[in-house]
């Protein structure tokens, strides 16, 4: 089933300078539909890269995080089907087999290439599928083709996810733009979850890194869908530079004041896409925004609030459209972090529901039902102890999640 | 819907010595049903008990919290349908209420009177419903009814849960017996799980304590359904010292060689009810064993154990009957503890899927979906890497779960 939230149109992404995409067939394992798509760089292209924190991560992760040592990157492969995580030494064959392909097919170094898979776990990549494909791909590769693109990185998604933003460093115009994938095994740090961002600043690799660091940690660290975290969660930003030629200057430091718009883009991206991905969460009908303030730091307001957001009781209340607070009492308590009964307070929408250790006299039940009704949920809780604050984003659990995660092998 | 594993009887639970229960109906939230138990103590019984870690315990915890400092309890007052969490301060009068009563009618001091509620949080427990109704079942106790104890405590749960054991002090026979109640917001440490255990050995309330805290790691604390820990979650045993009459002697240290029966009859009762628990989970339909073994630590064995069994994604493949050990590779890698990919080995029943990084070449998935359609399935893990082990128990997650939580309340 679609979720609600599918896009109806997308927006028309601008092409990135030194960027082309290409898209194809290899038959992983979809059938009628792209599997494997293509991104080519123009040399002296930067990249950065956040990866999954699993201590069994997959073999194309552990190729990335190798190869972003060199900071440079030239070609970038995914395939969607199969994750190639815990396949052994199978696995990392496989992924210099296809970085073998890569290399002649778009006459790059293998120290540039990049890799990602996702899909079923365990099953052993045939990367002998992708032989001839990167050939065609590397010389089909256009500037536009990023929403082709997008569409051939999905598994369980309903819909293709891009996003854009345009910046100026040093007053000339710079494009952000990207894709991501999620829909299922989404809990911060990160998510079976691919993103790839592309922009034409030129902007060094060490300071791309720091850029994107602090940006994944409000946007794509603060989802969740199921509080599973992927084996293969990757998400790289290339920068080609190829707006220098247009006068924008190198960067080389993350501390240069002249890329303060460039900072807010990359955020603004990287977190339009956080909420696309759990927009289209598995089985997803609603998208929660839940935000704790009050706390004794910002940490302890994050850990707090994913307890709300990962508690499979607070999500199922709101799939049954039930202002249970309750819940959101008891997802906090557990936590582990500090909370004081009679100081906390909480909203559902704007309707505060619970005030200084019990329920508030005034709300009205009939107002906060036709809040939860709506498709989009905000829920805010005070701890009144101090002054931390943060926020994250998730969805409900219906049904359809397990129904969707009950046979997606089999 | 009720449970599978419902038993079709129950086994004749024999009475303890110095234990009387009564049951009745206040009406607090159910109709045509009883929802409130009343057990009464002999003078002197000693008590012990362990409750939820939620920062935002209920007023009931709070007040066992108090009261069992002086290790002493002459009565009981459980109800269901309302848990008196937060609450604030109507709670705790509410909490204050209900002891007067309670040590009016069985004339205890307020001092060794412990309680208890379940249920919806948040709403304010009306505890006046209680006056006349305590009266009543203190005069109608008997020391048959713990059966019908067990069914006045129920919540979701769809089977009243129930167990006993005998075991030997010095050579004289004595009786634990015990009730408990689930079904959702169970996690370890603890759950909303309500558990009461009675036994006519005479052994002094520091011990008790002792005893028990070690025979909850293994049980109480070694279960999950859906990783939510409840505000309420409290485990009392009261001994009542009855079988001292019969030439037990008293025991006053935990240490006492004389109790190894005792302590094993002890574990064998928690377990029991434990696995009732889990058994009658919400929607629950398979009864799944997770033993993690090879791991650096113990404590790292029961993380990683409780990481697959919390896993959303790998309790919905249980659900649907997926032998999809991917999955448990992505939870043993989000544990956060140590694991090496290529030394991991995973068995469904005593089928090995999985070895040394890839999937076992030998195993045949005819024979382990045939282990996966079975109600009680047993999932093994070896690290390959140090000598911590240990076994936790959960269910799968199934549509059943997600439409009993979706509107429990509304």
């Amino acid at each position: 089933m679609t979720s609600p939230f599918a896009p109806t149109e997308f927006p028309p992404i601008p092409p990135i300078e030194g960027v082309r995409f290409a898209t194809g067939a290899a038959g992983i394992r979809y059938k009628e539909r792209t599997d494997v798509m293509l991104a080519l760089f123009d040399k002296g292209t930067q990249v950065a890269g956040v990866f999954t924190k699993s201590k069994c991560p997959s073999a194309p992760v552990d190729w990335c995080r190798t190869k972003l040592k060199g900071g440079k990157a030239r070609t970038l492969v995914v395939n969607s089907g199969n994750a190639n995580a815990f396949t052994g030494r199978t696995g990392t064959e496989a992924v210099k087999f296809t970085a073998a392909l890569a290399a002649k097919a778009t006459a790059a170094p293998a120290s540039e290439i990049f890799l990602a898979s996702t899909g079923v776990i365990g099953e052993p990549l045939d990367a002998s599928k992708f032989d001839g494909v990167l050939d065609r791909l590397a010389e089909a590769a256009s500037p536009d083709g990023m929403l082709e693109a997008a569409k051939a990185i999905m598994t369980t998604d309903t819909y293709p996810k891009v996003a854009f933003a345009k910046a100026e460093i040093g007053g000339v115009e710079v494009t952000i733009a990207g894709m991501a994938k999620g829909a299922g095994m989404i809990a911060p740090d990160m998510a079976t979850m691919l993103a790839f961002l592309f922009t034409d600043a030129p902007i060094d690799a060490e300071a791309l890194q720091t850029l994107l660091g602090k940006a994944v940690q409000v946007s794509f660290n603060a989802i969740t869908i199921d509080s599973d975290t992927s084996t293969s969660d990757t998400l790289l930003l290339f920068a080609t530079g190829a707006a220098k030629k247009r006068g924008v200057p190198r960067i080389a430091e993350a501390s240069d004041r002249r890329i303060a718009s460039f900072k807010q883009a990359l955020q603004n991206v990287c977190l339009d896409l956080a909420h696309q991905i759990v927009k289209d969460g598995e089985g997803a009908r609603k998208f929660v925004e839940i935000t704790v303030e009050g706390a004794a730091s910002s940490g302890a307001a994050k850990r707090i609030a994913l307890s709300i957001a990962n508690s499979p009781l607070v999500k199922t209340a709101i799939a049954g459209e039930d202002a249970n607070w309750g819940r959101i009492v008891m997802a906090i308590g557990k936590a582990g972090e500090k909370a004081e009964r009679d100081k906390l307070a909480i909203w559902f929408g704007n309707i505060r529901v619970a005030h200084k250790g019990l329920r508030d006299p005034k709300y009205d039940e009939a107002e906060v039902s036709a809040i939860m009704r709506k498709p989009e949920i905000r829920i805010q809780v005070d701890l009144g102890l101090g002054r931390g604050k943060a926020t994250v984003w998730t969805c409900d659990l219906t049904k359809e999640y397990v129904a969707i995660n009950g046979d997606y092998r089999s």
